[in-house]
């Protein structure tokens, strides 16, 4: 078997099945963050993200822009479980001809986001590499009471999304605003049962929450808030990087969830029981199947 | 200016310029871990290590200790800061047409050495990349009581190593054991005023000592343990990767170690004030002045 048959989901599989943990960790790799044991009342959380040239982000993109969302992929990941970033290291690999100007404005870009999140850069290391390769590993702390994973989800349970979809590919995966304050809001005011937020894609991720909570869904395509960058549904079901989040919570929490205008979240669909699968209902009342499809590596 | 004038050391102090943390950070980047507030008694440790193909090891390398290799310098950093190494992280940038014989490899390498060391891997990301590129971050605990950074040296300090010194390239740098262990027993029955893990270098190394510390000091070729696949003195000064501990202590702490035939630890030199330097004294007595040199990546 290759690489390429094998998948990356398929690789991450093959991997965790030979990873033990002890019992300080609640949860390991298979969520947005690992969840560590820190004190009676919260939890530590962690994960890392790398952005290679050339595959998440190109030559030509800005720089500063490039640094940005290198931290800010991570602090996404910290609000799909409901926390509160506060310490990131920055590994970069750096081609050894790369301008001095275009080094400080990834940094800039960096720094410029952890100012806006108040998140301490306590660490890094530089590599020489062939192409630019940025790894941020973030750490962040949630109360035992507001964490939430991707399992969770129940029958019944209405599935929403923050902001609108698809598109990202033209300019928003650069630019895009890490969820957390909108996180932090809905988990102390609602009662969350599952979050992600779309890295790889609206079904892809819906995908990784169904099958962590054992449930199906249907989503209607005439819910989903389609980006004005979106070329058409399509993009809003299988482009990655959205980065907004993607959570269920219980009808009665989603019709207070629904009435309150401080929040711009948009109810795309319902969890049904697993046996249900995942379906998709148009513009024209038609039901589709829906496969997991999305961004892969490999 | 290029990043080839400004240098490794010229860029990092660059980025650490414009790098603000909060009151919870007891120390930020600048020394082998970032310090954070915990609890009442303990410290959270972090650090973060890129190896990368064709600079930190070679296509020829066995994938199970180029895996091996990534984790252990994290456990490295840890260990010279008095830890106890705790959470790991592995971002991966993987070539598409990579041998899954070869990933397997290097996961092995990787999850083998968690073991030993009981350390949890708690998450990572695995991206496509032109060349193979690793990024580690750790997570551990150190007791308050039990810290011990790069600041510190007093003059009149003895300096100490672990092991022998030299050679790292020869097959050492990709199965050194980290001085985990030998550190917690150091930092628990001594007096540890200094220390620092050396891979850049004991030149180098001893220079980041003497630059936090704001001291000098003088080191003897004949006290120095070499390694047998050195080729010589040079090799023990200024070749990186030996991932030996490098710390300073007392005098009377010094003889107390000296004479424990428990640790395996050797006397090298002495900590002067930071106007006498860096002098090294040859075989013949001949004193020289040392000027910092090692690897960098730039």
């Amino acid at each position: 078997m290759t690489l390429k048959e094998l998948g990356e989901f398929g690789l991450i599989e093959r991997i965790k099945k030979n990873i033990k943990t002890d019992a300080s960790v609640v949860k390991g790799s298979g969520d947005d963050c690992a969840v560590m044991k820190f004190d009676r009342d919260r939890y530590l959380l962690s994960s890392c993200d790398m952005i290679v040239q050339g595959v998440d982000f190109s030559s030509k993109d800005k720089p500063y822009f490039v640094g940005r969302k290198a931290l800010a992929v991570s602090l996404s990941d910290i609000a799909a479980c409901g926390g509160i970033p506060r310490y990131a290291m920055v590994s970069v690999g750096l081609p050894k001809n790369t301008p001095l100007d275009k080094i400080d404005q990834i940094i800039k870009g960096i720094t410029d986001l952890a100012g806006e999140f108040k998140v301490n850069i306590v660490g890094g290391d530089i590599s020489r590499s062939q192409e630019l390769v940025i790894d941020v590993s973030i750490i962040g702390i949630v109360e035992k009471k507001f964490l939430v994973l991707r399992k969770g989800a129940k029958k019944g349970d209405i599935i929403f999304v923050t902001g609108s979809l698809g598109g990202s590919i033209a300019a928003k995966h650069l630019r895009f605003i890490p969820r957390v304050a909108e996180a932090r809001n809905l988990v102390k005011k609602f009662k969350i049962h599952s979050m992600i937020d779309i890295s790889d894609g609206l079904v892809q991720d819906l995908g990784h929450i169904l099958k962590e909570s054992q449930v199906g869904a249907v989503i209607y395509e005439d819910m989903i808030p389609l980006d004005r960058a979106a070329r058409g549904i399509e993009d809003a079901l299988y482009c990655g990087e959205d980065f907004e989040l993607l959570f269920t919570l219980p009808r009665k929490e989603a019709i207070r969830l629904y009435r309150d205008k401080a929040f711009f979240c948009k109810p795309i669909g319902e969890v049904f029981a697993q046996d249900y699968g995942l379906k998709f209902i148009d513009g024209q009342g038609r039901v589709k199947d829906l496969k997991p499809k999305g961004f892969r590596h490999f």
